[in-house]
């Protein structure tokens, strides 16, 4: 393996990481890290030039590739552009950066002839990427799908396992140093968009904008709706998906309640779980640490290896231009996703609650398999609606009408059932 | 991509799924096929020149890839040797061959400058050869285990939900076409102990001769061994298992009682499991196909189009040079391997027979946690023995002299218990 002079953007949790593994790794030469803080305490000394000045890093003439695992929109999409524009290959863990960029990146390193690697950006440690583009080749792929986040995968195992409120398994992600302290990104599903345009990218040949994607948390999920998944045979996950149907893309980010058979149901703590599913090879699954500090660095300096065995090679640009294209690819439109549904809804308990709901599901058109009223002391009664397949505009709509109606006591939580498929839309 | 012209060795059920994938990939012409019977009717025409002269395919000097999917050692070994020699690359779904003659070909792939890509070999739609390759190159790798066999899995699924003898669902799985006229290549664990050669290759640098490895089949397990499995809270799969302990290479086949909670034991039917440990990434799992016409068709036609991407770089074969090594490594001696043991022994139903059934396990050294002695009419009774973790070469010991005693009326059944790790030597 040729030597290769590497620089890198950011020291936390991952840049530490890579730290540690690159001493195995002595054709890999670190020569600069910039850091947001000098006198922070750090476990392991990378032993090159630190500052707290990225652009040293950007300019460094000798740099060949550059690592980026700051994290976050700017700077980094900033300083990627320009180490692009100064010939640099790029390996990035940055799923905000690629998600909303991905098009103007991928565009300009085709043209500067460098490679962007980011096999860190999906599924931490789950060589996903590597998977999807050399070890799928032969297939036209149909569906991505599964569990891509595993803050929320923790919290939600945690409230399932032990009880939990959403609260106080947040609060222990945050004390593991799972979840941030600002856990917007991953509770809403911001995160998994990211990592769904991707892997729409890798999958269709075109990035999806986020803020195409069809996008629920799981700040609404209450320690009840784990004693209703179990007795009804489900456990609770955040999924996210991208799928082909009738040639445009579906994508979609959402809780959904996972038959307690299905491979993904069994994917707990902070683990990640990817079905994939092409026309030759079938039904694929992957299963492994999703973050952490040494799978993610494994992402990282898995691809720092990959680029460098080849790097020396005459024509190495066009060998690992990434098929990823420049242009955006619309999404079907989200309101006509068909699933059944899990509704709760916190209610008075007096008669005739029943009919209401069920009247207003009627003039949606919502067809209902089953509805169950619990009692629930003085606080009134919780009501369980299961869905028949319908589309989500109907479910959304008749959930509106809803909170509007006196009888209503909180704001309804609404779970996709998941029927193992990729999708369905009408 | 540019243009590649292909023959190909072999067109049975996995050559007739490459024929029908290359009709996607107009840059990859197959050009000639040898096959064995001209008047075979194949339902779907290659489109090529058809011959039963295997010679022509390899001496054809525009052919620059040889697709071996005819099996079995010979002619296969010869005719690969010479398609290396007159400089093609090679694309195998052939274990045997690999893990028999591994060293000297890939020594001989170096010498001619040609690739040998082999993802069919193990696994098949799995892209396991690739992850491994690619995706997980920032690892030392500690340990490959998993269910390796379609045709096994599928045999010991169906007498585990169906509660059939061996010989009835060897007899179904003959009828589907997962198992072959004689089934001894796989019942026996002989093609899991190829995979094992050649994944111990891939993780630690060098082969391990197949017959080097410690391998049991599956013979001798009857349905009772599921009802006992399931009452301990396991299910029986044959695991193969290649690990690195202490600076030496494990490896091994065996049938193995797996906790029903550790996600190999959901892996049911023909699909196969594999969990890969790496030092950085942790324990990672892929679980899909392990056989089938499409899924194998679609890792050979993946390995062509890897190729063929990078046919026309300078330098492709030192890129593609394999790091698999040329020589054979040792395997630890198997009878050190620890476990803990299910054995059950069918004995003459009277008086004292515990006692000496305890005699000799204790004679061996060998500490018993639990023994259950279960009637079965005349015919005697079922005892059950489940020990401490015991050298394998203590319970062989113990079962050899065991079997000369007059109280035994049919041979052992002697299953290891899987602890989820991927080995244990003393």
């Amino acid at each position: 393996m040729a030597r290769v002079v590497v620089g890198m953007l950011g020291m936390g949790v991952v840049g530490t990481g890579v730290v540690k593994l690159l001493s195995n790794h002595k054709t890999l030469t670190l020569k600069r890290v910039a850091v947001k803080d000098l006198d922070k305490k750090r476990d392991i000394d990378p032993g090159c030039q630190i500052s707290i000045n990225a652009e040293e890093v950007v300019n460094d003439p000798e740099i060949e590739v550059l690592i980026e695992v700051m994290g976050g929109e700017q700077p980094a999409l900033d300083l990627i552009v320009k180490a692009i524009e100064s010939r640099k290959h790029i390996v990035t863990a940055n799923k905000e950066v690629l998600a909303k960029h991905g098009p103007e990146l991928f565009k300009l390193a085709r043209e500067k002839e460098v490679a962007i690697f980011f096999e860190a950006s999906v599924a931490g440690g789950i060589p996903l990427i590597s998977t999807i583009q050399r070890g799928l080749g032969a297939n036209e792929l149909e569906s991505i799908l599964g569990i891509l986040n595993g803050t929320t995968n923790f919290i939600l195992s945690e409230m399932e396992e032990k009880g939990e409120s959403f609260e106080a398994a947040l609060a222990k992600a945050q004390a593991l140093g799972f979840a941030e302290a600002d856990p917007t990104n991953d509770v809403e599903g911001f995160d998994v968009a990211y990592k769904v345009s991707i892997l729409a990218a890798l999958a269709f040949g075109q990035f999806v904008k986020p803020d195409d994607i069809y996008r629920r948390g799981i700040t609404h999920i209450e320690p009840i709706d784990f004693e209703h998944a179990k007795e009804f045979g489900y456990r609770i996950k955040l999924i996210g998906r991208a799928a082909r149907i009738n040639g445009n893309v579906a994508a979609r980010v959402e809780p959904c309640m996972v038959p307690i058979k299905h491979p993904l149901a069994s994917v707990s703590g902070s683990n990640n779980g990817i079905v994939v599913n092409g026309h030759a090879v079938g039904e694929l699954m992957m299963v492994g640490p999703g973050a952490g500090q040494l799978p993610t660095a494994s992402a990282i300096v898995g691809d720092l290896v990959n680029l460098s065995t080849a790097l020396r090679l005459q024509d190495f640009a066009s060998y690992f231009h990434s098929p990823v294209g420049d242009q955006w690819q619309k999404v079907t439109d989200p309101e006509n996703w068909i699933s059944p549904y899990y509704i709760r809804l916190e209610v008075e308990d007096h008669p005739g609650v029943i009919g209401k709901i069920g009247s207003i599901f009627g003039a949606n058109q919502i067809s209902i398999q089953s509805i169950i009223q619990r009692g629930v002391e003085e606080k009134g009664a919780s009501v369980v609606i299961i869905t028949h397949p319908v589309e989500t505009g109907r479910v959304e709509k008749a959930i509106a009408t809803m909170k509007s109606e006196e009888f209503i006591k909180r704001s309804a939580t609404c779970i996709a059932i998941f029927d193992g498929k990729s999708s369905s839309v009408k």
